[in-house]
């Protein structure tokens, strides 16, 4: 992990502020690296001690004579800064700033904290906080933090925004017997952030799963790119809290209102393939699963039992996190039907009844896990009048031992009876659940980075031939003009140089224009008022549609005129376009917003005038390949729509991915724009047609 | 609790299958009643021992001299006739059967059952069982059961029909030092049922919330009857699981396509006021919370917390339940700000910072317990270098004690540093839960049941003038028919004597008639072919719309029937329908499938062609009042566009209301209706339309 080498293969740290008084952050810290038995040599800096702990202590970071890779700093902040001057003049490879009272203190500990940072730039050193717990690093070894319990050798990395949180979950994971190789207090991410640690713990030999706690990102296109890379490698569970409190500013867009922060977060997290926990105990769950056992290439789930109730639940379970259960092959349904009582259930699940003794679960064990339609099993105990729990945890350990490219997870129900039997089955790489839900979501958070496995392992991004120049040149004008919205023929005209349909439409000043552009499009017309301050055009009589000739044309330039006048008599208008009308098709919208942290999103869904009422909006952040814009139109109730309900013909499915990306690709080539809504979108049995395209900028470019 | 006194209050047991021999059911129970120091008489009956756990035993019942109230059976299944044909002759007033090998076992034991529940019948005593372990109650005391530990005294009425489930609550209850009152097991259910528990449960003093585990319900109607007065008086918490094997039959409705039997359950819980539990976890949390806590009648919601992620995580956790964080009053605010260190947070959640000790605990707590917008409280701690957990535990029993109209929940973060804290919250009434996302599920159950309990107290159902007659004689020709599904003409008759506005429409068998019903309903007008066979009318040219006159009747009769024969050529026909043309209008669906388990659900959605690509149907069990229809209506986005979208004028909401009422009456008027689809149903500014009516009859009446 070549990234964080300052972190983890330091030869030499130094603990400025390392104290002789117990309570104190700055001797817990010291006491941790030198107790953690960490192979290289270790300086504390306290100008008022000799020495700390049997170690001779120094002034300044200055005074040592030696070199010194890496700073673990605990002084208050108002200190930090000349503590870092020393450091760069030290030559200090990183910082680890467990100071508090900075950026998360208001605005003068964010005014230290830029300059902390800037320090850091000058000297080219990497900084781990400010306002942090440390880090630890089981095998190195070394615990540079101040957290009360030492974690166990294993293979979970772990980072956390929050202290507490980490606190939390090293405490548990002592409890459960489960052990990490790396645990990182991020902090206030002033200069470390989520998107390095993932990079360095994916590189790193001795992590299997990485787990996070984040509260925010700090620059999604990089954390989506360094992810999206590592989710190849190694499962990745994030648990991002923060979704009440979403920084989503208001849009003026469908697309916009309907994504929002925290669907940004789902989108982008699902793209990348990283597995999103909702709960604390979820992401624990998942660490432990990920950490004993590996993804099984087959999906379905084998459930054994000796009672019903749990059976069933655990079958409910399945269902809703959409696991299948296996199909047993005829020789396996056949085995257990020679060998098992009669009253005995033979199918999935697979009910071995109350009585059942180790020899019953082994031999069912190793049945199942023989069927080579069974991916997974979870292995259900509830005690009963004749269970030996010991006895049966050791069995199944001597089974799984022999089936190790498949999964199994253990549900020991009772609390202290089988308290026992559960360390039994962890201690040996076998996730044990109280509960049989908790053992399915397990399973499911197996199958679903299996899933992310699977999936195309390079992004074809299309790109079509474009006219950047005339979108230049329209948003050149519209700004020239003061404006950030594009009227209806600018949008209309965007959309075309970018290769999507859209009916022909002009800009009429005048009656004769009107005439002019009439003819030029030919019949039949729909005329509408052009106006950035009306938007119900059709409630005030903007709109008239079906015009078939010339005189038609005429009446209505003045009929509209006359209307808006009578509504909006101040109202600003640029004229009036005149549109050729397209025949009605399947009702589609297609739209962009840009997200603060992830840049465009682009969604895709049922349209029309009550797009807000079905809410039927399905994302994915620019880039995606053509398979996963089909994927996305895939999700929605719009894709069933083009399919073709009740006997309908199919419609173009093909020509709507096709706008999907070509919107995609705008919103990339065009940072300025912050959101476009193509609504509706008329898909038709060959080729669509984008009746209404709006667009918005970015205010004073 | 009058109607299971058999049970909970008997003078006098006999244990028929006591056993000598540990390890033997029939040893277990009657050891279990011995050492619950029951305080009545209690017989072994054993035709091979003399005497077993110093109690003399007999050979039969009948050669015990004195009466006897229960008798508990472990005998093997095939001589439980015999004995409960003794017991008959006893008098008994109650069995309790626990031997396996009844309906659970196939078609003989189910008979088995069938006779043995009628010898209960013919000597009039009850049956708890077959298939069970048995019941306890703490305060008779008495544990006829085989379940291996034995639960403290408490408040928790307990029943299970899996015994699995119940023995895995009663581990675990002890571990977290929580009591029952009452504990029953009820097996097969072929007598004493769930609606019997609740009921005896409602009305037992001991009992301060029930708790049901249940894979299915015996009689709805009864269920909902007794339920439904139940939860006024205490919780019920269910969790029902055997979703994935619903047994729903298939539908021929758009309703019944979109009800299924989860969704009923769900439905007639809500309704009844029963909290559904999603996993046993949750059944076990929300057992403890109502056993400890009472039930605020303010439920905003104050976290007030030690560390800044678990408080977000409460946060959203609370946005996720829909539970309201409360807005401190002016005063609180300003006693936190000029108490608490100034980087603490003092708006909700209110963050008293890491070094918080038992003073600042007590503090803010008694602060915001004070503030008259709060309702309940979570309070969250992990564990920092400062942190005394046990002293804050006490120091929060000290304040909750003196607010005890409010609800707190606790959340200790960090497994063994919290254990004994732990335990002292819990030992004085306060949930303590590991998780924050637990304690907040927790609160949202007290404010769920809150929220149960305010509802209108009787239910008024409104009952509409209707011409009962006219349906029995459609429904009396349909069947004379041999029909089950009603032609539209039909249909719509039995809407309109229910008082359901529909267009008119008459059944022309003739050109001659066409045109005669044509002129006596007046233009415009649609005409439609009506054929049983039919279903996609449109598509084949079988409707043709905006007839004008005379002409245009005669010649649309004869283009429907040449295209009908064209497309169809050996369907039966049995005229031409001639409708009265009525404006467009809002799309909405109504409804009704008979559930099984819980007869007519009326649904109400978004109508038209698409509803089935919408699938927004609210569904309610009949019968209800007219408030619960509109709760209903406005669980849907029909509701929204009903409301006015897009500066919409609002439709008649209360026409539709009415709707939804006459159909519910006509459901429960009439058993034989299975299923029915008005959509659309057209709603206006004024009034509304039921433009397409279909009623499908049970087969074979």
């Amino acid at each position: 992990m070549a990234g964080l080498d300052f972190l983890f293969a330091p030869s030499s740290v130094a603990v400025i502020g390392a104290s002789r008084h117990a309570g104190k952050v700055g001797y817990s810290v010291f006491r941790n690296i030198i107790s953690s038995n960490f192979p290289g040599k270790v300086y504390p800096i306290n100008p008022s001690a000799d020495e700390i702990l049997g170690h001779k202590a120094y002034k300044s970071i200055l005074d040592v004579n030696d070199n010194i890779d890496l700073a673990i700093v605990t002084v208050p902040a108002e200190l930090v800064l000349r503590v870092a001057e020393e450091c760069g003049q030290k030559r200090v490879k990183g910082m680890v700033v467990i100071s508090a009272g900075f950026k998360e203190s208001g605005r003068r500990g964010a005014e230290l904290e830029r300059i902390l940072v800037e320090k850091s730039r000058k000297y080219n050193f990497r900084i781990l906080g400010p306002n942090c717990l440390g880090f630890i690093d089981t095998f190195t070894p070394i615990n540079a933090s101040f957290a009360s319990g030492s974690p166990l050798r294993g293979n979970i990395g772990f980072a956390s925004q929050s202290g507490a949180i980490l606190t939390g979950v090293l405490e548990w994971s002592l409890e459960e017997g489960i052990g990490f190789s790396k645990v990182i207090s991020l902090g206030n991410k002033s200069d470390l952030n989520e998107a390095d640690t993932i990079e360095a713990l994916a590189s790193d030999s001795h992590t299997k799963v990485i787990l996070l706690y984040l509260e925010g990102v700090e620059d999604g296109v990089r954390f989506f790119e360094v992810a999206r890379k590592a989710s190849r490698m190694k499962p990745i569970v994030v648990l991002k809290s923060g979704v009440s409190s979403a920084g989503a500013r208001a849009a003026s867009s469908h697309t916009g209102a309907l994504a929002g922060s925290d669907k940004a977060y789902s989108t982008a997290f699902n793209q990348i393939g990283i597995l999103r926990a909702h709960n604390i105990e979820e992401l624990f769950n998942y660490g432990i699963t990920f950490s004993l056992q590996n993804i099984p290439k087959i999906n379905a789930v084998a459930i054994i039992t000796n009672a019903g109730g749990p059976g069933i639940i655990a079958t409910d379970k399945c269902e809703e996190e959409g696991l299948p259960l296996a199909r047993f092959e005829p020789e396996t349904i056949e085995k257990l039907r020679s060998n098992l009582p009669k009253e005995a259930s033979i199918y999935n699940p697979v009910d071995i009844l109350g009585d059942a003794q180790e020899d019953r679960y082994r031999f069912a064990l190793e049945t199942v896990l023989s069927d080579s339609n069974v991916g997974h099993v979870l292995i259900i105990l509830t005690p009963q009048a004749m269970t030996r729990p010991q006895k049966i945890a050791e069995a199944i350990v001597e089974v799984s031992g022999r089936h190790r490219e498949k999964a199994v997870v253990a549900s020991f129900i009772g609390g202290e009876s089988v308290r026992e039997a559960s360390k039994t089955l962890m201690s040996n790489n076998l996730p044990c659940f109280d509960f049989p839900e908790r053992g399915v979501k397990a399973i499911a958070g197996l199958v679903k980075f299996a899933e992310f496995m699977r999936r195309e392992p390079d992004l074809e991004i299309p790109v079509f031939q474009v006219d950047k120049n005339k979108v230049n040149e329209i948003f050149t004008n519209v700004y020239k003009d003061n404006r950030v919205v594009l009227l209806g023929d600018e949008a209309a005209a965007v959309a075309r140089a970018y290769g999507i349909p859209t009916p022909e439409v002009k800009l009429a000043r005048s009656l004769e224009e009107a005439v002019e552009i009439a003819e030029s499009i030919g019949y039949p017309l729909v005329m509408k008022v052009a106006s950035p301050h009306i938007i119900h055009k059709t409630d005030i009589g903007g709109v008239i549609m079906n015009l078939e000739n010339k005189d038609e044309v005429s009446e209505a330039y003045y009929t509209i005129l006359s209307n808006v006048l009578r509504y909006f008599p101040s109202s600003q208008i640029y004229g009036i376009l005149v549109q050729q009308m397209v025949p009605q098709g399947k009702e589609i919208i297609i739209g962009m917003t840009r997200d603060l942290t992830w840049g465009p999103m682009v969604g895709v869904g049922l349209g029309g005038i009550y797009v807000n009422l079905f809410e039927d909006v399905s994302f994915k952040i620019s880039p995606f390949s053509r398979k996963e814009a089909f994927d996305m139109l895939s999700k929605t109730k719009a894709y069933r729509l083009l399919k073709g309900m009740r006997g309908e013909k199919p419609s173009d499915i093909d020509s709507v991915i096709d706008v999907i990306l070509r919107v995609s690709q705008l919103s990339r080539d065009f940072r300025i724009i912050n959101e476009m809504d193509i609504n509706p979108l008329f898909a038709y049995e060959k080729g669509c047609s984008a009746l209404d395209v709006k667009i918005t900028l970015e205010k004073g470019k």
